[in-house]
């Protein structure tokens, strides 16, 4: 591994509006790459122009899936210094992806140093709009041009950039979810807790449908019994039920979210009570029932927090506060992105300087 | 889409050795492709010269794993004909794939169309010795370049052709299987039954595993109570009990085989008896200890039949038949084979003559 390459972008894009940046949408002026080949290891870091990137057809990640990926961001404070939000957090649970995946481990360190690199290159285009920052995904891919399930000798690792605004069209507005009953995401002993590209593939079908019927996103149940509760499309779930924060515990089929684990430590450095463990979705309905379901939200890299305003589960619906942001959810919700932006002391030890 | 455009490869590639070709190893001189845009439907199809497809970095197929596939064969008789096996019902499942995933669905005769046409420019490559065949595999990639969880709004449809010896390393001979007690491919809601990639990367893991203990294939049990009998790996299976011929219903969670279809409709055609329900794996141990577990083989394209020698569950191994194939196994393999080489009368109507 050792050194990063660098070949410069000689034709550099012009930047979007940061006010109309979306998300997902826009990329930056350069990525970066490393290969994977058996018996040689991870070698080849560069940082190269963004540009399309040439496969065999036969590339197994085409056909067999076997794909992992990240997601974290960059953020430049008010004295244009630029922050990474636990990148450690990210890398090491890239690596625990990768060990279910049977794909090769990369070495933490270098690719937060790597990743440094590449936002270093390309910190013109980490916006500073309120809402904004720089979105990173790292994600490995197979690339063995074979046909036959097994899993593959030759990986790609890519780093891109993205300028993001709010991954939701109504921002920190609450949204409306629908309670899956049907189709089924991850199970025990499934790939549910790895960030890998089946399990969204799995989403679609269930998020199409809830779409179609006004709903902005799916809340997953169990595989198993369809009784308790899992996580949200692309976000772990609290519920503030009489004073008590509750959230699904780690059970093997949700992932172990940086913004959910960052959350419970806020919380507990609060002094409020917070539990994970199963929670059934017919306990909140109850708790709404009888006037203790205060709050509820996501949480996740692309929209921190995300207030629910709205369950429906199936002929069944009930609004959240009165579908207004909680005081809770506002509070982590500010203290999170305060700390991420710098404007509030740090003091849980979670940002990481990119130096200069 | 109407007509297929053609681009003639002027870099034809030296043949492989029919002896050693192995599987999905070696392509042909060209492929189709297909794309689809939003509010445009599928359109451009043409073959071209095989070479490396570029994509852009933020490809959804790259993140969140929308891919379908499909895998049948074309076979040379011994008077030079061509014949594909069934492809009416691979292109059938694909759609039913596709709209497991939320990919648009294709017009199956205008495929059918573009393989025949493809296969014919490539009728070359069509090996001929005992054994091989030349596979064909289309599939499916999600391409937008977004990052975000939602269904593509583009798509690219591909066909590749390699030209096939053994799927096994072992050929006809029998396998070595582990019963998978601890891993899950994929359970009731999920998308067990429409062949997608994340099926295959789900299973990637109990395989390498099982590998290590000496075993060629995983066989899956049901995700929920772990007692049902799934498939294996790349195969539907079957089991000869006391006389009768035992196989799992398609529950949603297995692949509907095309050879799996087939094998059924030959033994009625013979009168044997044959049984679509819930095995339990703990009723085959049983079976075999009372001496009544006769054959047990797997199905699939790739393979055709696949006779199971051993089947390994937890602390329990049970040797079938002697490690032996069996007579109805074999039966099966040389009906199946021979009505797809040309050798034995098609009364099925099932192979389709790819016409000069
Ligand atoms: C399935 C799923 N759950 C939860 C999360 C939240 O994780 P994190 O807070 O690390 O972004 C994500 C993604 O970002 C996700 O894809
Ligand atoms: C998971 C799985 N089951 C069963 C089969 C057998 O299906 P077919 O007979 O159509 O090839 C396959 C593949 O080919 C498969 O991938």
């Amino acid at each position: 591994m050792g050194k990063i390459a660098f070949e410069q972008n000689q034709h550099p894009k012009q930047k979007p509006d940061q006010s109309k940046l979306g998300f997902g949408k826009h990329f930056t002026d350069h990525m970066f790459i490393m290969d994977y080949t058996d018996g040689k290891g991870w070698h080849d870091a560069r940082i190269v122009p963004y540009a399309p990137i040439a496969l065999e057809p036969s590339s197994m990640v085409f056909h067999y899936g076997q794909a992992v990926f990240e997601g974290l961001k960059a953020y430049k404070t008010s004295d244009n210094e630029i922050l990474l939000f636990r990148p450690d957090k990210n890398m090491e649970r890239l690596n625990k992806s990768n060990d279910r995946l049977s794909i090769p481990a990369i070495d933490e360190e270098f690719m937060i140093e790597a990743i440094k690199e590449l936002v270093r290159v390309d910190a013109d285009w980490i916006p500073v709009e309120e809402g904004t920052s720089l979105y990173i995904r790292p994600f490995i891919i197979a690339t063995e041009p074979f046909l036959g399930v097994h899993a593959s000798h030759n990986y790609m690792f890519i780093v891109i950039l993205s300028p993001v605004g709010a991954y939701y069209a109504e921002g920190i507005q609450p949204v409306k979810i629908n309670v899956e009953s049907h189709y089924v995401r991850a199970v025990r002993g499934g790939m549910g807790s790895a960030k890998t590209a089946g399990n969204y593939a799995a989403s679609l079908r269930a998020q199409v449908e809830a779409q179609e019927s006004g709903y902005s996103q799916v809340l997953w149940l169990d595989g198993i019994e369809k009784k308790y509760i899992e996580e949200v499309g692309s976000m772990n779930v609290f519920f503030k039920v009489n004073g008590e924060v509750l959230t699904p515990e780690l059970n093997g089929s949700i992932l172990d979210g940086v913004t959910r684990n960052s959350i419970i430590a806020l919380l507990k450095s609060w002094n409020v009570p917070v539990v994970e463990r199963r929670v059934s979705i017919e306990e909140l309905f109850e708790a709404h029932a009888n006037g203790t379901l205060e709050e509820a939200f996501g949480t996740g890299t692309a929209a921190v927090i995300s207030p629910i305003g709205e369950l429906n589960w199936d002929d069944k619906n009930i609004v959240i506060n009165e579908g207004n942001i909680g005081e809770l959810s506002q509070r982590l919700y500010d203290t999170v992105t305060g700390i991420q932006r710098g404007t509030l002391a740090d003091t849980l030890g979670w940002t990481v300087k990119v130096e200069k």
